[in-house]
């Protein structure tokens, strides 16, 4: 394999300043969705920690060594699930964390952000302006700017699911991946295909946020103009290079999937397994659904990464209606 | 504390018989929870693994004795649960499984049994009724029934949860189990009770299928006429005096939990944590919901037990309509 920005010695290392609430995630065969897909899936489940995402594993990673280096504050910027995990991991271990997101990002992100401590700073406009403001806030206070993609441990904290897919005793033949900024795919891919280069990894895109599955079919960056996709978590318009460069060498494949796709595969996953997700953690139904022939008979495993999700839009999404809202807060 | 019929090594070693898939269940404080409920609320899920409940702990157990022993067949009553966690366990060591279920049973749990190749016996009558046919299949055929809470190995599974619960670094004052058979709490509370005496075992049934809860606090068995409660999984009459013997050294107390707390625990499970849950799995919230007093500030730990819902009573209970069927199957 060509060399990436990952090694697997320190992501083993880095593994050790990740709490175990976030390690060692469920991995389970669905038989359900085995019956409704034709291939046999298993889950990945990234959704049951206290701040319900796979985020976590990077920010230990992170704020352990801000802590170890006597830093006092952080900033970054975040479609609202990177946010919540910094505020997490950043609460215990003293650090003043300010996260700068869109205003549009889901509320249950938001709120969640500031119920645990931090600084949230909303702007107009999508992730990628959120990422200018954070870069802004950075140089004015001079505290330092976390960069999903760009910063390494959001890497390797990513791979660390990775190692958990390929080290156990189940055996696949692809994993997929949801893809946005490419933390979680590239490494993810690191992982598997420094362990078990034999598993496909196949990316998964929405249609309405292709930048980086077009600048990977390309093999350099493409910019889009503007994003149109339920999946805000995976909805950025300006790929980074280097996360490109790495995924180039780690993915098989990078595939965009239909928004019917997602909500058909969120609507299977609330129905056979009992989870709500949010759209970006059904990516990976959404691919399978779309390209039935090509994993029919296969194992596949793909990655809940994320249930933070309005519940209001999920019903809509999913097709059922909400409960009234003097029930729901009683 | 008092003898009971388990035994703290014998389950661990027993431990060593359980696919890891069912081991080491996420246990994680929710904190959207908290704040609904004036306390700290962990949650030790139990649903996210093939057969989407704690049942398998304890048929892993039994089936490979089974095996080693050279039996070829078993038989179960079962409310649903643990006939599908036997089928499975059953399955993957060459043994035929017969379950008896009642006709009225959750219809998942019923396609779930038959989809692991079980065959299923359905009788008119609750659960009672399916125990009293199960024996007579028992003796008709000359092969092992399994019988929940009578039957060691379904405590001693159940204990293994209790394990977990105990030997992490997350300490609490108290833990809420569901009460039925009295399997999962006399086997939890053993587990507790032997390696953190302190923490409170709080055993909750529903106020419409009371038998175990009077029982227990009679000191003696006390049958009802029949049971009235969504809660199919722990929906019984008679108890077995020998579990009941069990709880009364290991329970601290047990409570009854209105219908109306049970779907507020799930729908304050769904909207918190993404859960979807059978009535069973929120007896524990219901219980907080009801005496918030008495829990708050409390470090509390309940068991999220299963998840084999019926989804349209499921939207029902909660509030929630149903998506349309072409849109669901599609």
């Amino acid at each position: 394999m060509q060399k990436t920005r990952l090694d697997l010695a320190r992501i083993q290392t880095a593994r050790q300043a990740i709490d175990p609430l976030f390690l060692d995630s469920p991995l389970y065969p669905c038989a359900g969705l085995e019956a409704d897909l034709g291939c046999a899936v298993s889950l990945k489940l990234e959704t049951v920690n206290p701040v319900r995402s796979f985020k976590a594993r990077g920010t230990e990673i992170i704020a352990s060594r801000l802590a170890a280096n006597g830093q006092h504050a952080v900033v970054c910027a975040s479609a609202g699930n990177l946010g919540q995990a910094l505020a997490w991991s950043g609460r215990s271990r003293g650090l003043d964390v300010t996260v700068v997101a869109s205003r549009s990002a889901p509320a249950i992100k938001l709120e969640r952000i500031r119920a645990l401590g931090a600084d949230l700073v909303l702007v107009d406009g999508d992730y990628d302006v959120a990422c200018e403001r954070a870069s802004a806030i950075s140089q004015e206070r001079g505290i330092r700017r976390i960069e999903d993609s760009v910063d390494v441990e959001t890497c390797d904290g990513a791979a660390t699911i990775g190692l958990e897919l390929v080290s156990g005793p189940a055996q696949f033949d692809a994993v997929l991946v949801a893809l946005g900024t490419g933390a979680l795919a590239g490494g993810v891919g690191y992982a598997v295909k420094s362990l078990a280069p034999e598993v496909e990894v196949i990316c998964v895109q929405p249609q309405g946020a292709p930048a980086m599955t077009r600048s990977w079919h390309a093999r350099s960056v493409i910019t889009t103009e503007s994003t149109d996709t339920i999946a805000d978590g995976v909805a950025g318009r300006v790929p980074n290079p280097d996360a490109l460069a790495d995924l180039l060498v780690v993915a098989d494949d990078a595939v965009l999937v239909e928004e019917s796709s997602i909500t058909e595969g969120m609507r299977l996953l609330l129905h056979h397994a009992g989870l709500v997700v949010e759209p970006s953690a059904a990516l990976g139904i959404a691919a399978l659904l779309e390209d039935r022939d090509r994993f029919a008979g296969k194992r596949v495993a793909t990655i809940v990464c994320g249930s933070n999700v309005d519940m209001d839009a999920y019903h809509r999404w999913v097709g059922t209606a909400p409960a009234p809202a003097a029930i729901v807060n009683g």
